[in-house]
């Protein structure tokens, strides 16, 4: 039988308000081992490139990451905010250990092609290194990895935290039986957007064409759900979706992705 | 017999001027693993401090790292110049992996006691983890520290890179013959400061205390020698002091420090 692995994505505003980063280090330290931790940017980055007077590049209302942007989200993302987080979770006896995807080369990723639009220094997933991170979760480690990887030939890239954390599942999962924790600010995927205890408890490839269909699954919802399936069908055994109360030992109210 | 440990101090200098940078690059991933490379934070944290408008903080002509100082040292430490060092190093087939002392909670500090002078967020080296380094070294990996250790409790410190190289250095000497290289600008300890090939090929305890008398040894020297003695005395082999070219292969002019 294969031991279980917990994959935990939060967004960088969870690190950037003190009382939700003390609620996320206190549910992760005491969540069982091995686990690792995924985050996101936030709006230090933003907050930082303004201050540094570099403007967000957009096209389309989507951000480019050029060359300033991204010696920005490498300082902020793999520095600020990755050793708060480390740091923050030594302090409970939690041996973390921060990590982007250049560190023991452990996710490489290519830089996204140019087509309609130059999304610039931005990565997609290429390679992740199960056999490496397993050496460190062995070594007692949880690793704590931002939002970063590399090209292998010198080239820092600004990746997805959703896709970072599908894809580590994915290379971690001929090993482990791997559960995904997304975590986001409602209780889970809500079956009435007004009702935030509208939570849809299971979804499964049975009841989720139904429920696009009816369009109870729509728009920043849907990159979300495929980026679940995506990982449930390729290895990751449970998609978990909700705030930061699922990870509680007895929470109760948060949707639950499987094939 | 003990495994040989390379550990190199580089200046922070050195990653911000390309060539330097890919001289370094290129001559540590050819040097034999076990290895370890720890940096310094050049320029790059007081110029980008300037441009978020935080004024560097002196007493008595010292750097005091306050609340927002330590943000910057931290982005610009762990982040900026350290995964420029992994990035360039995995270019070269070399599996590097960053690290300050906070991950896998490899070196702790204390920080400094406020006696004349309160310096702020600075840390002096309490404890290395010598084990989990060791295990790094082992599953392949070569540690790339920054000048950044944490108290155990949250709270991040900026610390001397010379200090961590020397303190690793020691944590380490139980299981490994330890070769530690103070890379500087000069080719070595010199003679005579104006000829800059009048270089000390030897320095011990016997011809160390006339040096220090007849003032060839001063100033920004006698911290350094006093360093490299430490680390000698608390089980480092041999220290190596000079610049980039004395991890060459076929070095030649360089000066070694032993007991």
């Amino acid at each position: 039988m294969k031991s279980q692995l917990s994959i935990v994505k939060i967004g960088g505003n969870v690190i950037e308000n003190q009382e939700e980063l003390n609620t996320l280090l206190a549910l992760f330290s005491q969540l069982p081992s091995p686990k690792i931790l995924v985050h996101g940017g936030g709006k230090s980055a933003t907050e930082i490139s303004a201050r540094l007077g570099i403007e967000a590049q957009m096209v389309n209302g989507r951000r480019i990451t050029d060359a300033k942007g991204l010696e920005v989200v490498v300082m902020v993302y793999a520095g600020l905010l990755n050793k708060n987080l480390v740091a923050g979770l030594q302090a409970l006896g939690c041996n973390a250990i921060g990590l982007s995807g250049a560190d023991a080369n452990a996710i490489t990723a290519y830089k996204r092609p140019v087509k309609e639009i130059d999304y610039g220094f931005a990565g997609d997933v290429s390679a992740v290194d199960g056999e490496v991170i397993g050496k460190l979760l062995k070594s007692g480690l949880s690793p704590v990895f931002c939002a970063l990887t590399h090209d292998g030939m010198g080239q820092m890239l600004n990746t997805n935290a959703d896709t970072i954390a599908a894809e580590v599942g994915i290379g971690m999962s001929q090993e482990y039986d791997v559960t995904l924790y997304y975590c986001f600010e409602k209780k889970g995927v809500l079956s009435n957007v007004e009702d935030d205890s509208s939570v849809i408890k299971h979804i499964d490839q049975e009841n989720y064409p139904q429920l696009v269909e009816e369009k109870v699954i729509a728009n920043g919802m849907l990159p979300k759900l495929h980026n679940c399936f995506h990982a449930l069908e390729h290895g990751v055994q449970t998609v978990c979706i909700g705030n930061l109360g699922m990870l509680k030992p007895n929470a109760e109210l948060f949707t639950t992705v499987t094939l």
